[in-house]
């Protein structure tokens, strides 16, 4: 069976930007890959680790979002990433063979430099492809799905892993090469309109949210702006809520941006179509949220199961790559 | 007992210049502090990730050497880099707390990438220091002996040290932050009169010698080139076989250079008293080395051993660590 490898920072609660965009994927692949979700506690480090109690947190929250929305812990390994101590051993050996140079070009590391305002960046976040490649790798992991945005970082990786295997594989590949596997959903605009919806923008409606905070949320959204009275035409090409139609009730997607157009259906009735979309995706998820958060202790021996199943097969990796390089006692 | 960090990159044969700028105290101090002494095998990777046959090799090389002078298994914990897996952890985590600009700007990181003549440096050998800190902290070392041109090193790790604790010690101190000891002996010079005796670069005398060996070696030291016929009268100050008497000769020093200032001693017979006095050094060395060149399995087991208990130590170092930063499941 193929392996995957995918995950998410442990900085904050997932949101449906997460689940159409990953995590519905990882469902749908569970039965068909190996599949190994890290809870990245490590790199949540990068940019949190002036507030590491929030990362603590969200082990659990992530964890939890994870299994409510249908992976199953007999099938899937979950995992703590500070667990494995193979990610943080490869990541040294690995960063023998990228340049400073390099990572400084790479684009989704100035592009998130920009985004979390670094003018000086710690040696540990321009290091995040190397951790990235490390991630991929203690499980030779064979597929990889990300985002578009993340696309440079495997492009990196594969470029360290074919170094690897050239300088210490003898004609023989020690490594796996992953593939991307890029979700066909772009991203998740914000509810204020924001071309992100994000963990921490107070723009998300998140996996753990109730039916009412849906609904609040919702009316809330930012539609189009010029669209003041019910009997003016709407624009849904300017309009969050349309774009949350196409994603989440897109059998009913076309319908309703032509009565938008020619306003026969007003922005209230249509965010309530709309979360009443939303709730019926989540509900199936609340229930066993429900259950994962009254059984705490269940959750955590999944994490604690995974993490030493993922630490062993580190290891093996790590001897592996040892003894490629000859760093071993003969 | 306090605690010393202290040894050697495993990238060849140590030499009568590792001798008096750091294995002798390392035997000096073997009693009074308890002693680590680390085959950095991975920070070998730095610069000779090409060679990593080399870097296997020197791993029983400078075990043995540092065995021969005097260093006791029985008290020291000699251990190989690369089995520790606490340090590519601390390194991980480490590498948040300091700015790819503060790494750039090490004296010792420019020194070393001009010495080695790189121009774009790897990721890795940019977190040189951010690994030293490693190092000297997965034991909490309290001392740790190098060079003077190690002390930005030590400065830099002291500042990442100070910069956790305050982070993450709730005003307590989690790690230890290591004094540096720097040898009163300044750093020895090559054969061939170059400012540093290397272990790769042809001048060097090293302790695993034959007595032949190091007579062959001195009688072409380079000595006072205008100095042609014996009855000429020397310079001292521009001799390197002077500055070696200074060193391994103490006691007929002043004597040696007077003769030469008035050639009342020719070259010859001077790098004859040397040679004498290199080889006495030398002498008990040789017959440690026989026992341990001969008993190659125990020097793999004191390794092991070594290892073990280095790992085992970095582990609870790691766990403490990760306990501060809140990464811990609760």
């Amino acid at each position: 069976m193929k392996r995957i490898l995918t995950g998410d920072r442990t900085t904050g609660k997932l949101h449906i930007g997460h689940y159409v965009g990953s995590l519905q994927n990882r469902v749908a692949l569970q039965d068909a890959y190996d599949t190994f979700i890290i809870l990245a506690d490590v790199q949540a480090l990068t940019t949190h680790f002036e507030n590491p109690g929030l990362i603590n947190e969200s082990i659990y929250d992530v964890a939890i979002d994870n299994l409510s929305v249908g992976l199953d812990p007999n099938k899937i390994t979950l995992f703590q990433q500070s667990r494995v101590k193979a990610i943080a051993e490869l990541t040294i050996f690995y960063s023998m063979l990228v340049s400073v140079n390099a990572l400084r070009h790479n684009p989704t590391i100035k592009t998130e430099a920009k985004q979390y305002g670094f003018d000086d960046l710690s040696y540990g976040f321009l290091g995040y492809p190397v951790s990235q490649a490390a991630d991929m790798t203690f499980c030779n992991a064979d597929l990889v799905p990300v985002g578009e945005d993340q696309v440079p970082h495997i492009e990196q990786a594969r470029k360290i892993i074919r170094r690897f295997n050239t300088l210490y594989g003898k004609g023989e590949s020690i490594i796996t090469e992953p593939r991307e596997f890029i979700s066909n959903t772009p991203r998740l605009i914000g509810l204020d309109g924001n071309s992100k919806m994000g963990k921490s923008l107070g723009n998300a409606i998140y996996l753990s949210d109730t039916k009412e905070a849906v609904n609040q949320k919702i009316k809330l959204a930012v539609t189009d702006k010029n669209r003041i009275s019910i009997k003016d035409k709407g624009n849904p090409d300017i309009c969050t809520v349309s774009k949350y139609h196409q994603v989440f009730n897109p059998s009913s997607y076309n319908d309703i941006c032509e009565m938008c157009k020619n306003a026969s259906i007003g922005c209230v009735a249509c965010k309530k179509q709309l979360s009443q979309a939303v709730n019926s995706l989540l509900e199936p998820f609340r229930e066993k949220r429900a259950y994962y958060e009254s059984h705490r202790d269940e959750v955590r021996a999944i994490i604690e199961t995974g993490s030493e199943k993922a630490n062993q097969i580190g290891n093996e990796t790590v001897e592996q790559v040892k003894s490629a390089m000859s760093i071993q006692l003969i």
